[in-house]
């Protein structure tokens, strides 16, 4: 069963292969740029260049490329960028004492761990302000004032209180008491990044607003179904702590309600790309198969 | 002495008062306007709607108002009360325990005890978001695209590495072994924010990037000499610990080479209220004599 995730797993990772080594080059140029005290930046440093699929910069880049090809695509990279170390940083902070308390994250120690827990907060927020110092500023692109203050908007909203910051406040307050609840924790926690790394590209093709928020609604279809067949692929695990058994949608629906549910937000975001005329074979329907697929093969 | 110190501050702080006074309500609206989970809300209000003074985004609305009339005052609100936001998101983390470990800040419970050290977290990560939000969208005064992505990329700048940021890591780290160093950290720790609440003025008022970049100047050698003064103040606590007596600057200078460096803050900054020809009676003057004041009285 975990053989079939696997395997379609890493047909989805070497179709998004192209993206996520550009996604990579640049978050690795944009890195090195950075000039401050030198445990700062070796600590942030290191909470970026660790083993990190770049899923989501990756998703910015490709959807860029379908919408404007590679003009659209260039004027997406920085705020691609600045994703990343926005989902870097909030790992970087998820991870500390006073949250989850994990001393490691992809195999190494985290960064509170390998350096020290101020530098760690020091670091995560330091990645937040990088993140946006990168997105406002003019580059090589030459994005629009437009493009850049909306780029910017938009990964602030699903970062903030509206979005993956909100989810995680509700997370540690155990504060999803429904499935409603939990269902919207989770598109805050989730699906606000997939969400918006949709929606910067959008916006780098220059799209209307009416397809901006479509492309942030198949964003935010595809974390929600990313996180609900996640949940199917944990449910062994719920056994282990009454925590994981709370926030698990899974669990809480059954496994047959949960697999309708991961279908039903295939099918509207199956919807949204034969609206946009995607062909059958783009990376793009393949996000969204993938998730499925992960849910049958927990539950075959 | 202390007396003559409060007579300064008094003061400065009436001629500020209408500017500080439309600060406290732009900030009073708009952080009544967040939507999201209730504790992560309420301690982020909690922390904003303290007892602040509100002096820096005061001064950027005064400096937009003498460069640009009613228009670039307020094309700067958004800006100024997301400075605010900004600072007090710093404050937050600072105060935490692996930080400066405080349980007060003015008379109050700080953030981690009045909730928990994870809210603390939270809060203050969600604070410099929604600065970010603030900022980039549109709002009434019809800022436009230009003006936003710039106060964006100004506000950044200086809370991130180069800024607030890196010089709270360098003052944690203890890593300011030299008086340039140590002046330098005072710099990005206190100038930055000040530099920044000019700056964002000056880009209010569409001044060009020379006379942004001579307003940011103003802005650090204020936030220099209010430091340089208040460590002038402190130079009686320095007994109290290694560590202050290690970032105390006037202690590392001695009292009057401290003095000479706040007065020649002062004319490099009196010199460019001269090049814009500010008023005598303008507040602008004001903030910089109360740096000198404030030194000259402590050591008198």
């Amino acid at each position: 069963m975990k053989q079939r995730v696997l395997e379609v797993e890493q047909q989805l990772l070497r179709a998004l292969e192209p993206a996520r080594q550009r996604a990579n080059d640049v978050i690795a140029r944009e890195t090195a740029r950075w000039r401050g005290p030198a445990r700062l930046v070796e600590a942030m440093t290191y909470a970026v260049m660790g083993d990190g699929k770049r899923v989501r910069p990756a998703i910015a880049i490709e959807l860029a490329a379908f919408l404007g090809g590679e003009s659209a695509a260039a004027r997406v990279e920085s705020a691609a960028c600045a994703l990343e170390w926005l989902h870097t940083y909030s790992l970087v902070h998820d991870d500390l004492p006073a949250m989850d308390d994990d001393a490691l994250r992809r195999g190494r120690p985290t960064v509170h761990i390998a350096f020290d827990e101020s530098t760690a907060i020091l670091a995560g927020d330091a990645l937040q302000s990088e993140a946006f110092v990168l997105v406002a500023a003019a580059d090589a692109s030459n994005r629009s004032a437009e493009v850049r203050v909306q780029q910017c908007e938009s990964l602030a909203k699903h970062v903030g209180i509206a979005g993956m910051c909100g989810g995680q406040a509700t997370d540690i307050g155990h504060h999803a008491q429904t499935t409603e609840a939990l269902r919207a924790m989770h598109g805050d926690k989730t699906g606000a990044l997939f969400a918006t790394a949709c929606e910067i590209a959008a916006i780098a093709a220059e799209c209307d607003d009416d397809e901006r928020r479509a492309w942030a609604r198949f964003g935010e279809l595809f974390g929600l179904a990313y996180q609900l067949s996640d949940d199917i692929l944990d449910l062994d695990e719920v056994a282990d702590s009454a925590h994981e058994a709370d926030v698990n949608l899974a669990h809480r629906l059954g496994p047959d309600a949960a697999l309708a549910m991961v279908r039903a937000d295939r099918a509207e975001a199956a919807a949204l790309l034969d609206r946009f005329a995607v062909p059958d074979d783009h990376v793009l329907r393949l996000l969204i198969d993938w998730n499925e697929a992960r849910a049958v093969s927990a539950l075959a």
